[in-house]
């Protein structure tokens, strides 16, 4: 009898917790009330909260720290998003142009904005650039509205030089050639290395922007089964590059487009050395890089390269502002020239006001203090999203919670098509982006990538909501 | 005995004449004092005056207009430049990278600054374009840090199809894809109808850019006679037309670069109907169209446009600002979609920020009376800088005065070897333009291109000076 009721009571107890948990009345992160606590003010017994703590422990929804007690656990009740396992074959790569008219939906004030990548505009740094640009000297303006030189503004790529301290070595402003954007990077370091018909590995699953980009430049498209927490299955590229030739490998190293994934530094340093094996030249797009939420940056894969063959990217696009146009390319020794030639026969030179803007920026400080900022906020958005997921979407659903960056890949019911879920969402003012748009096949079919820039609100919880009830409608 | 001293008298009243106009006191387009005025001061008989007049008119210093009187002629002193007369052949263009660094110079403020096409910093509408920036109210900077759409902001899109009215027919905003500036929206286009390898049609000269982008892009030159005064040789096209296969045609049609060439509206029909003959698509690239000297403006080859084959490109660098990376694209219906798709795909979206200013400054009317001021005042330099090179340089040289653009070309005696010049110039701080960069043959190693965007100073006059005395030294 005594036992029933222990039995009783510890069950309740866990139900309780569940349901305060999926509510929302704890969120990922917050500590639960003590053993003690509960002990003294529930009139339970120890044994009792111990016992419904580990059961919650074991059903992944909390988890303990060693002298501190439990915490309930970002997303654990998901099991991680499944990677592809097949054998990939480069093919040609043909969107529908509906794909890039979903790039307007950022435009419509009443949208639920989950389809973006980039931060809501209301959290950049509105202000200090508004200064900054307002602060502009009457004998500055000529300056400023003549051509900028094609590698970019000296005090920028010194400025830039500096954000790559650790983070790659021995990179000088004289390394660094300002682009419109990391898309513009990418564009002119494929452009470099390959020629239309040859073949691009991408992650699988990639950037919708990848896919285009490689449309654009009539390269053909080789999908890597990629993992959703670690990015690039190193082993099974090499498997891959046994039998196929590749002439380049395209990816985001960190926080990777769609799927969050951070490649460990220890699977960067054989990815490079397996493509310097082969002699590929890689093409990493570090446009995430700064949008860590755990204490350290992590590192670009140059940092790796000791054969001269990778080509960093990077862009102030999804930190400081997406319509400042301003990215960068390291190119290295070997590809430095070309590139330039290239930035210079095909676009000549970035603004010169959009650089000198973030120059400014970046010297008078203000970009490390916006971005410890930032990161908050995005990591306080995800949490609210991924709470609100876990509150709303069907048993079953699976994610990863990344560990920086602004994206959420989400593993639906097999049977959801989310194309029409897309579709259906769209009808309601709900952004989202289905997961065909980030692979040539149709493995994704049942996943969809939720972008986390903007602030969480009511409306963002009603989406969500909704979203949940139009998948099992 | 008297008709002895009327000879006398009247050679030298022609020599007196041609000194104070070779010497700058006389300025072409300046009127000379009436007949009747100097027969009273200078107590010369009318028909001593009359054949001063009528012997300086002969040798073209001067031309008399109906009940006007005589007016100091441009720049009849000089005959036309050459034009090359060959059967051209499609070639590989391989350029030095010499000639990406010469864009440097525009950066030294020592410098002579007659290597540019564009207008000098402190011409440019600084004032107007600060004072937009200066208002641009905290609410709408969230948004000017956004995204732009990929085609463009739509108010600047309906800015730039007032600005085409009566230029072509039928534009509207929908019609208007926004690019950074005309090179990207020259690159776009030569990326929707060419592919590596194929052949494209320049004229002979041709801007220097266009060598660089075709060299960048993979793609042949095929070099066309192009009359200094009237570009494009359209019989000598319709000639290699009959047995070369060419894919497509890329030319400035107004005020060429480096000749500043104006086509005649008869023969830009005849050049669209001739392309149209062989499906050839025109790449049209306009951007020095707006700064005409004349009454009207020059119209496009859209204009002519039957097949919907003509690409229209155009930008603001070379008029509000050359920083402001802001041009544009009018694909037609048939090459809208690809070009969208290929922008898109590649660079994402033009500057919002740039965008926004440019747009602002047409919406407030300044645009037109902007373009007032710097047409007086390109047109004052030009008119200066061709008075000084009358002056300065040896007998021999040959230009044709343009009616619009900013740029001379001139025809050195045949001996000199215009990348020497360039080289001995440039130690001197003076920037021009050698001839050889404009052509892939050499044609033209004893030209150079003369920018007139900078104010006409001491130091101009100096510049010219030097560059004479370089030539025969």
């Amino acid at each position: 009898m005594k036992n029933n009721q222990v039995q009783f009571k510890y069950k309740a107890l866990v139900q309780e917790f569940t349901s305060k948990i999926r509510n929302g009345s704890f969120r990922p992160g917050d500590k639960l009330p003590s053993i003690r606590t509960l002990h003294k003010e529930l009139q339970l017994s120890v044994s009792t909260v111990y016992l419904a703590y580990s059961e919650l422990e074991k059903s992944g929804l909390v988890a303990a720290r060693p002298k501190s007690g439990y915490f309930v656990k970002p997303m654990s009740v998901f099991e991680i998003p499944e990677a592809p396992r097949t054998d990939p074959r480069p093919v040609h790569v043909t969107l529908s142009s509906m794909v890039a008219s979903t790039l307007t939906d950022n435009r419509d004030s009443e949208m639920v904005h989950l389809g973006t990548s980039t931060p809501a505009p209301e959290l950049l740094p509105v202000k200090a650039l508004s200064r900054i640009m307002k602060r502009i000297k009457a004998d500055e303006m000529p300056h400023l509205l003549d051509y900028s030189l094609a590698e970019g503004d000296p005090e920028l790529r010194r400025g830039i030089s500096r954000l790559s301290l650790g983070v790659m070595d021995g990179v000088g402003p004289g390394d660094i050639i300002v682009t419109q954007g990391s898309m513009e990077a990418l564009t002119l370091s494929l452009r470099c290395v390959t020629r239309p018909g040859d073949v691009v590995a991408i992650d699988s699953p990639t950037h919708l922007g990848y896919l285009q980009l490689l449309q654009e430049l009539g390269l053909m498209a080789l999908e890597i089964p990629a993992d959703p927490r670690y990015g690039t299955d190193v082993e099974g590229l090499a498997r891959v590059l046994a039998h196929r030739k590749v002439d380049a490998y395209l990816l985001v190293s960190n926080f990777q487009n769609p799927t969050g994934a951070l490649m460990p530094e220890e699977q960067k340093k054989r990815l490079v050395e397996l493509t310097h094996t082969h002699g590929i030249p890689v093409i990493e797009d570090n446009l995430f890089g700064d949008l860590y939420f755990g204490r350290h940056r992590p590192l670009s894969l140059k940092k790796y390269d000791q054969k001269d063959l990778v080509i960093a990217c990077s862009s102030f696009s999804k930190t400081v502002s997406p319509g400042l146009r301003v990215g960068w390319v390291v190119p290295g020794r070997r590809f430095y020239r070309k590139i330039l030639g290239l930035r210079t026969g095909t676009t000549i030179a970035a603004s010169t006001l959009d650089q000198y803007l973030i120059m400014r920026f970046l010297k008078e400080g203000e970009y490390d203090r916006y971005m410890r900022k930032l990161r908050g906020a995005v990591k306080q958005q995800m949490d609210g999203i991924a709470t609100a997921i876990r509150r709303h979407f069907p048993a079953g659903t699976r994610l990863a919670l990344p560990e920086g960056g602004s994206l959420l890949w989400v593993e639906l019911d097999r049977t959801v098509d989310s194309l029409a879920l897309f579709h259906a969402a769209r009808e309601k003012k709900i952004a989202i982006a289905p997961g065909i748009f980030f692979s040539v096949t149709d493995h994704f079919n049942h996943f969809i990538r939720i972008g986390c820039g903007f602030p969480f609100t009511d409306r963002t919880e009603w989406g969500i909501k909704t979203l949940g009830e139009l998948m099992v409608g």
